[in-house]
Parts: C-alpha cells; sequence; structure tokens
C-alpha cells in the first residue's frame, strides 16, 4: 500500500461524491455533514425508523454513532445496519463513550451483530468493546494512550472480522494480524468536539468508494489527521480549528499529501 | 417591484424584530438561529406538541424543514401548520429531499394540506413534489438545475396558491404564471451544509413583516445571495464562508445591497 | 471573594478537568460542548431516560436546559435532577423561555423541586420563574433589562436556597440577600445564539470544582464575559464572535483576566 495508491481513494471520493448514511450524535451532526462535504462526499443525516431502511439502500456507505443515543434511533440503527449488512454496504459503527454505561455497552453488542466494516474509536472505547470490561475512560473522552489499545483492536478485528481504527496521539489501523499506524494530527485535535466522529464519517466515504477496507480507512485517517495539522498550525485556539479543518479538507492536494503522510506498516 | 421596495422589507425585519418559529432539522439549527439573528429577526426552536400550538400563536411566522424528520417532529409540524393556517401566520415549507423516501413524500403532501405561503427547495425538490415523482435528487442534494424545474414551480403556485423559490446557480421565485430570477450567490455556497435550510429560514422572516409574498420571497432570496457572494469573496473554504456568511448577513447595508442586487422580472 | 480567589476557581477546572453532565438543546449541544472543553472541563451529553441515572452518578456537575424540550426529554431531566440531588451532585438549570408556553412554566416548576444549585437566566425567564407570571419576553430573548429582575431574583434564590444568575448588559449572581454584579461583557454576544446557554454549562463546570456557589458562579460569569469581550473586539460579526470566543474561552491567562474582571460586591 503507497501513499499513492492512498491518495488515489481520496481521489475516487472526489470524484464519485458518494452518498453517506449517517446516523448520528446531535452534538456533531453539523460538522460531520460539512467535513463529507468538504471531503467531496454526499452527506445525508436520515434517522427515522420510517425511512431508514429504504434511505440505506440508495446510500453508497453508513455511518453509525451513539453519541447522544435513545431507545427510538437504536431500533433504527439496528434496521439500518441489517440492510447495510444484508446488500453489502459498507458501514462504520462510532461506539462513542460505550465504557460509560451498561445502555451503551448493550447497544454496541446488539450492533456488532450486523458485522461493521470497520469500527472506529478512541483507547478506552476500543479496549471497552474487545475486552467487555465497563466503567473505561472519563464519559466520552479517553484516559488511555492508543497503544494500549493495540491487544484489544487486534482480537477485535480478528473476532468481527472487521477493520479497527483507534485514534488519539498515533492512530492505528488493524486489520486480523495486520496493523498501520500513522502519525500525523496535533495536539489541538481533541480541544474541539466530535473530531473523532467526522473522521469516523469521513471512513464512511472512503469505504463508499475503496473495497480494500484497510486502504479506506488509512485514507480516511491520514488525510484527517493532515488537514488536522495545517488548520491548527493556522489557529490560535479551537474555535479557529473548527473552521480552518473544513477549509483544509475541501483544499488539501495531493504534493501536500504526499509530502506530509506519515504511515507506516507493522506486519 | 424595484430593489428599493426589496431593501424596505430587509429594513422592515431589522426594525421590527419578529419572533419566527422554527420546527427544523438537527443539521442545521444553529446555523438558522444564528442567520436569523444576524439578519434581525429573533428566532426560536421549538419542536414539542405539547407546546407548538401555543408557540405559533405568539410567532410572526413559523419555518418547517423536514430535513431530518420523524414521526412525532411530523405531528408537531401539521399541529404548527394548522394554528399558522387558521390564524392567517405565513408560513414557509422546505421539503428536504423529499424524493428521497416514500416517507418524506407523504410527510409533504399532507403538509401541503394547511397550505404554506412559500416552498422552497431546490430543483430536484420541487420537481418530485409537483410531478409526484419518486427519486429525484441524491439524498438531499439536487441532480438537477434550478431552470429544469420552472414548469414544476409554476404548475406547484398555481395549484397551491403559494409563491415557490427554486434556488441553485441561478435563484427563481414563482407566484402563479410570475417569475422572478435572482442572479447573485457563490459556487462554495452548496459546500456548506444547510444554507438552503438558512435562506428558508430568512424568507419566513420576511414573510413576518412584508405581506407581499413574491416580494418578500425575493428580499430574502437576493438579501442571502449577496451575503454569500461577500462572505464568499474572503473565505478559502466551506468552514470560513459558514463563519463570514453570519458576519455579513449582519452587516450587509443598504448601498451594497443596491449596487450587488441583480434582480430579472419575467412576465 | 477576590479576584485571585475567583481565578482560583478557573485554575482548578483546568486542572480537575472535570465530567460535567449536560442534558441541553439542539440549537447549542455543539458549542456547549466547545465551550466546556475549551474552558477545560470534559463534557458529555447523556440525555436518554436508558442512561442518565448512571451517568449522572459519575458526573462532577449535571446542566439542564429546557430549549428544545420535550415530554421524554424532561423525563429524563427528572432521573437526572433527583440523583444529582441526593447524591450531592451539583446542578445547573437554564430556563430557557420558560414564559413562552405553559408546557415550559409547568416543566421548570417541577425541576425546582429537584432543588438546583444555581438557576442562570435572562431577566424575563427569571422574573416570569419567581413571579409565576405567564408570556414575559420574546420567545426565547428577553424584553427585560438585567437589574428589571433583581427583586424577582432575590426572591426566587431564598425561595429555592439556591444561586440566581441573571445575565444581560450587567450580569448579577444573586444568593439570599447578597448580590454580586459583573460588568463584562459585550453588545454583540446576544447575537450570538445560545451564549447564555454555553454560559450555563461552564457555571456547571465551576460548581463542579468549588463548593461556593456563589463564587463559581461569579467566576464562570465573570470569565466567560471577559472571553466574550476579547472575542467580540476581534470579530467583524456574529459568526467570526462564536468562532473567536471559544479560542478565548481556551486561552484567557490570568494577568488578563485579574486586570480585565469588573466585579463589585452589594450587600
Amino acid at each position: 500500500m503507497t501513499t499513492n495508491e492512498i491518495w488515489n481513494t481520496i481521489e475516487a471520493v472526489r470524484k464519485e461524491n458518494p452518498l453517506v448514511h449517517n446516523i448520528t450524535n446531535f452534538v456533531v451532526m453539523n460538522n460531520s455533514a460539512n467535513a463529507l462535504l468538504a471531503f467531496g462526499a454526499s452527506p445525508a443525516m436520515v434517522h427515522s425508523s420510517d425511512e431508514v431502511e429504504e434511505f440505506v439502500r440508495i446510500s453508497k456507505a453508513l455511518v453509525i454513532n451513539i453519541g447522544t443515543l435513545y431507545s427510538e434511533e437504536l431500533a433504527s440503527m439496528k434496521l439500518a445496519a441489517q440492510v447495510a449488512m444484508s446488500s453489502g454496504i459498507p458501514w462504520v459503527l462510532d461506539p462513542v463513550g460505550v465504557g460509560a454505561t451498561s445502555f451503551r455497552k448493550r447497544a454496541v453488542s446488539e450492533l456488532l451483530k450486523f458485522r461493521p466494516t470497520v469500527i472506529r474509536g478512541n483507547a478506552s472505547e476500543i479496549i471497552s468493546i474487545a475486552g467487555d470490561k465497563m466503567g473505561a475512560g472519563k464519559g466520552v473522552d479517553s484516559t488511555e494512550s492508543s497503544d494500549t489499545a493495540l491487544f484489544a483492536a487486534h482480537s477485535l478485528s480478528e473476532n468481527q472480522q472487521c477493520a479497527v481504527a483507534i485514534t488519539g496521539a498515533i492512530d492505528y489501523v488493524v486489520l486480523g494480524k495486520h496493523r498501520i499506524s500513522i502519525h500525523n494530527g496535533h495536539p489541538l485535535m481533541p480541544q474541539v468536539t466530535g473530531l473523532g466522529c467526522s473522521l469516523t464519517a469521513i471512513v464512511g466515504a472512503c469505504l463508499a468508494v475503496d473495497k480494500d477496507i484497510q486502504r479506506a480507512t488509512v485514507a480516511a485517517v491520514s488525510y484527517f489527521g493532515i488537514a488536522g495539522e495545517i488548520a491548527a498550525e493556522e489557529s490560535r485556539g479551537p474555535g479557529t480549528l473548527q473552521t480552518k479543518l473544513l477549509d483544509a479538507l475541501y483544499s488539501l492536494d495531493r504534493e501536500t499529501f504526499l509530502k506530509r503522510a506519515r504511515i507506516e506498516k507493522h506486519d
């Protein structure tokens, strides 16, 4: 997997403009839609059980994020994930704050039955899912660095037959025994709410155009990290970063991507 | 209808600061409220069936937007639209993504019974409502240019006895056989999510102060387009545009408006 | 209460990074989460009745805001407030638009039974709660200046045994017969939606680290006002202000705070 090949996935999103169906949380809906638009995809936020099954059928990928979960929404998520699984539409799960309450734990365990293509979370979330242990993290924030979740991620990837992305200071994309690390991003990024959720949405966009799920996930994670770096370098705080990140997602070009990408394979 | 008369409608909003009741989607609530504030109106986002009837009675206009529709919200919309119709309070319908699912199609058809004062949509949405044909558009984005929806808009306007605004590269405001085109705006605007929804809210603010519904709609569409142009000229991407659009909506003055407005009557 | 002591409360938030549980409205969720992050707290937006009781137990403070209230959410708020009260977790109530409808009036009256630690509102809201009179304000905006609510605030504070913050051109923090006025902030701030809601969230963060509830509230109100001043001085309109406010909340330092704070005690 060369950086050039990874860039081709980005290019494909820009060319194909895939429709990405999101059932996501209320905090990030606006940002996730804007991130997808800036990245070249066509976002839709559709959550009612009256229409999710119909909508996911016309979409190229599905993104499910439990950040502000409630029971009717969980029902919709299950309907949508079921259709995605049976129709071969790729889908990404963002298990926000899964360790914080038994409701989230149960919800994620039910959603895993529909075989997500990729799971994207912080270290506390990945450890919590893989290890079935409760209470990791502080609310929705991780208390662990990403490498502490590597064992959990490999185990989860093998059991679920999906890719797992752990994001943090270093990001990891794990598929079975394989692992790729991405060393982009900026320490100011966690000071903006929901950037992980925007990344999850962008993973969805990449899966919509690239069947190589590890490459698609690495494309999303590295592109997002580089856009975040560029935005943070021009920002005096998290407000400006949130704004400039959308600009960077929109305008990041091949040359800059190839120059900045710090992607390492560990096999 | 002179540009000066159109400006008077804008001025009236700034002077009267009308309360505009929105039942809108979760993606754009913050932006729509901010757009209304910047434009000089007093926004409220109130959607519970426990209070919409009471709230619409104290409002000067109602805005209904089905972007993230769910069944309880549809029930509230119908209650509010019923009160608006029977009390003579003007209301605008934004039929987001109506062609995408049968749930949206059915919802719009039910809402039309309460006689919206104005319908504001993209070409795919207007064609879909007027022609009763399903599946137009890609999700919530239009796949058609605005002029392809002109026949549909005239037909819809006559059948529904309402004004119809089609927005796109060129915007049209249609009332019966009459048509006005507005040639403002900027190609970067569709890269920000929900700007059409903000415009719909601003149409509501103009209807609150001007009984000439075609003029009120043209005022909103042209002002919004010009604010978007100014913001886009200063922006390097969609993040900055979203921020600067609110600044421009807040500070656009009469002189600049009169100089930039490109409004043509076609009778 | 010296300005230095007030600064210590801010410092404590930055050091302890308290988990603040918000059940808040859809308009401001993103901004409130970002304001809390920028201020140094760890925000969570959790509203389902399936998990609020469990979540509030792991939180250091609870924030309840009725801006886009609906009946299921009210049920969750009552569950969460009950746990907060019985577990000694401080909680803040933001009675958005309480005078506008009987549903909001009833909701606030039910929530008051769970003894909020602080109530934060504009003048119309505080008058409406204290005086049991309906219809004050225009929708969610105040029609009164903050000093007109002083009598109501003292009476509410004594009856409810809580602190009351009235925000407006001048802000007041009232506790029983005591009163502190804060003369910071900027006239552009009300042109951004939901800044009062962000402030309420920040009051929650201060209560999480400081048992002196009047000092905690004054710390939040003065810090927020100063950050708003700095942001507004650099802004050409409400869009930029919203962005720069987060930057200022993130970077405001002790020296600037001590220099700008205009806090007066009235006993």
